[in-house]
């Protein structure tokens, strides 16, 4: 009897979330044609079995007749030794997809089915397409509030769960979408030195030019372990660090690196990740900030309450303390966009800095207060004068110095990419309106976030007077190629809306 | 200033229907990772432009950090030579998928939004994530009938047209299913030799055991080319080539290399994908078999006629004259699934050899029958009786020996493959029941359609006595791997249920 096995091979390829196996055409083991047109293989080595989408190949150099690749992401999921034997059989459908179907068909699914499609998609069952159809078919409002509570909960249910054996674990979460908006690195010393827990666990950038993870990075490292972070958040009250290690809620980013790249937003998918994220993380009071502006996630106000309603409806049945705070988000906040001008920026607020940016320092300060309330022992409505205090009392600035020591310092200075343009005012009047999306997109051509010194510095903001060739903002970038990307971007649009002084919308009363 | 090109290389994978680009993570032109997250980038050479999504490489014997390597697919895309020169940059969203983001909200679409994303998916913009979010989102009844005419207008579109000159081109198709159910084979030499044209162009089996490409290709040669394709119809009235040197609606191809792996079927894309390539082959008759049974496609009476009469509204908007038959689908049809077994049936039945399954002969005959009468010179009714006249005299088999000769004859036998097993039946008693679905997957696991002689054929059909441990039907192999998978597929569920004589469903009125 034929042994039907094939020596595995470590192919350095880097399929982002998608396992990849590489079968040679003329396979003296399998018929590779014969799986392809079914896109998925099985792929079992010493009682450890993954799916893999299978990629065809006719160089020996790559893999041999005698040979099973795998990308790098399969390789590790795998966790077999290189060169050993490994056997492939034709992969079923994941058993979850069916409950997807039923979504499809306009069906309410429940607890169990959402448990079965997240634990399919944390095995990487599910290829890219599949996750596309589960998205596509729980999106928009498709998800009815009990079953965005499920997908919480089954979120929540598939990966680690830290504990801080404290009654109040304070957190704050936004939902994204305004450059600049780097309150978690003002916030986070300022409640630690009032007392309170705020163990933040930040992301990484996935679209946008900075996640807190990314900035926090400039000054310390943000990679621990899981034992030194609870060392540090014993001794600190806080930290900054990336949430990655921990295995928080895996499979939120693993549906994040599908529906970013779509551009398909659901309300539902939003609540079940944050939440999953923050319940995981520990955190027992939790303050969301929804930005709203023309070109903020959210559009609306209404929207901005519904979607609120929503986060406190699955908040409540997960016992959680929630509270929703609308905020202005017309314009980015700040001056910096990119993680080292961001970081540059937190850095000149906490240095009580007069040049430090205002709209920057405000926003800190009420996010901060309002969690500052969730302190049994302040009064009510005390809260920002209490963060101020803190602030101005140089002790947030003290308290971020103790955390940067504790999670390790690094070496840095504040000096942006060297190749540099100065977008100059196409005509004199007054700003009134510059677009979050374009001056995002701008960092990230530059080079932000994998470049930490690139991306945009804002001269001239909302309400600022402006003469025909004064500078708006500097593109900074460190790589020619991301450079030349920027400026040709810029060239199309710049992103800054120059008009008459009343065209200013000014009913900035949303704090 | 720095020159932004790479070295063009072409990386032997075969990443299938998808287009995959591959940049070392050391490039020194481009920042790998900088992309990454995005997914897609846009690669240009000599004015050609394509769109890729990225994987990031570790190794230079795949690529260099000096070079871009491009999948077989994208390759030939781009069409560009090796070693030439290219630029990359950041890919924008298709255009079109604002128009999927719409459907997914659940608004209409327009005949200028299906067009608009039909092309953007015929030029390879789409990947398979923004495919799956396309169908999802018009799947089930999603679509209603004036967007499934505007959907298989724009597929038309999008590729050639064949144009027979001639008033009457007829064609048939099945919506599929069933296995063993070749009677294309017969009824156009049948139809042939009544003098219609019927110049048929097949598909390849995708997920099912065979095409009548694949068990055609058994006999002759069916990969033709237009001008080829032409001379044999003029002179023989028919043919039996395969359809995908013509380029008929190749959006078509593209969706269901994307459909079938996910399980999802909609009548809407059903009746566009069939419509568009018929119309494309230039056929001005079509007669359309649905057929019916609990292990079919179509499972329900009431679903065929809903089904029907999608067909007939699009049809007749797009000025086909259509006719929908409902056919008995309760098993399959003939003893043989696999290209080489099937081939053998056909040439059973056109030979007159009386153990020619007659199943298959009499459904061929009635759709034979169906089509002569599309004639005008036909009286109604006389069309069944006709077709037998041309099979039983022997002019059917003549007209298929000579489109045989005309496409190119190939030397084979029909000798099955090598390596079988004889499954027994369970327990002593009447065969009620066999599953289409199982079946077709255990051929398919065999090796069909990659491997020619394998398969599966059937000893017993429904309505048969059989005793405990009789032989019900045979597998055959020719890889040992593909073997033992159809093996261990029989191992778990053989697809045959066997019970009592009246249990068995005799309302075969369908016909």
């Amino acid at each position: 009897m034929h042994k039907q096995t094939l020596k595995l091979r470590r192919v350095a390829i880097d399929t982002y979330h998608e396992n990849v196996a590489y079968l040679h055409r003329e396979c003296e083991v399998y018929r590779a044609e014969g799986f392809q047109a079914l896109s998925k293989i099985k792929i079992s080595a010493n009682g450890s079995k993954i799916l893999a989408v299978l990629n065809v190949v006719d160089d020996d150099a790559i893999v041999t007749p005698l040979e099973l690749g795998l990308s790098e992401q399969a390789y590790h999921q795998l966790n077999a030794d290189d060169q050993c034997q490994v056997c492939v059989d034709h992969a079923e459908y994941p058993a979850s997809m069916d409950a997807v179907r039923r979504k499809i068909s306009g069906e309410r699914l429940t607890l169990e089915d959402f448990t079965s499609i997240v634990d399919d998609i944390a095995e990487s069952r599910y290829s890219k397409m599949e996750m596309a159809a589960f998205l596509v078919a729980s999106g928009q409002n498709s998800l009815d509030r009990d079953e965005v509570y499920f997908l919480t909960r089954a979120m929540l249910q598939s990966g680690q769960r830290l504990n801080w054996a404290e009654p109040l674990v304070a957190d704050k979460h936004c939902i994204g979408g305004i450059p600049g908006n780097r309150t978690s690195m003002l916030v986070v010393p300022i409640v630690a030195a009032h007392g309170m827990l705020i163990p933040k666990t930040s992301s990484r950038a996935i679209t946008s030019p900075a996640g807190t993870a990314d900035s926090m990075e400039i000054l310390a490292t943000v990679n621990l372990t899981p034992g030194k972070l609870h060392d540090i958040v014993r001794k600190q009250r806080g930290c900054l660090a990336w949430g990655g290690t921990a295995r928080l809620a895996p499979v939120d980013d693993m549906l994040i690196s599908v529906e970013r790249p779509l551009g398909i937003d659901s309300q539902g998918q939003m609540v079940a990740s944050i939440l999953s994220k923050k319940l995981a993380a520990g955190s027992t009071h939790l303050l969301i900030d929804i930005p709203v502006g023309p070109t903020a996630k959210v559009r609306h106000m209404r929207q901005a309450l519904s979607l609120r309603k929503l986060f406190e409806f699955v908040g409540d049945q997960l016992n959680i303390h929630l509270e929703v705070i609308i905020t202005d988000g017309r314009q980015p906040i700040g001056r910096g966009i990119g993680p080292t001008l961001e970081a540059r920026d937190v850095m000149m607020v906490l240095e009580n800095n007069p040049k430090a940016p205002e709209d920057l320092r405000q926003k800190s300060l009420v996010l901060a207060g309002r969690i500052i309330e969730f302190d049994p022992d302040v009064r009510g409505g005390s809260g920002y004068a209490i963060a101020r205090d803190i602030l101005d009392s140089g002790r947030a600035l003290e308290k971020m110095n103790d955390i940067i020591r504790a999670q390790g310092a690094r070496s840095f200075d504040f000096t942006p990419g060297m190749h540099s343009l100065e977008v100059k005012a196409s005509r004199t009047g007054t700003v009134t309106a510059i677009d979050n999306l374009h001056m995002a997109k701008i960092a990230r051509m530059a080079g932000a976030p994998i470049d930490k010194k690139a991306g945009v510095d804002l001269i001239r903001k909302t309400g600022d007077a402006v003469s025909k060739g004064e500078g708006i903002y500097r593109i900074h970038a460190e790589f020619i190629s991301d450079f030349e990307f920027a400026k040709n971007l810029v060239a199309q649009k710049d992103g800054y809306t120059i008009g008459n002084e009343e065209d200013v919308n000014r009913h900035d009363g949303f704090l």
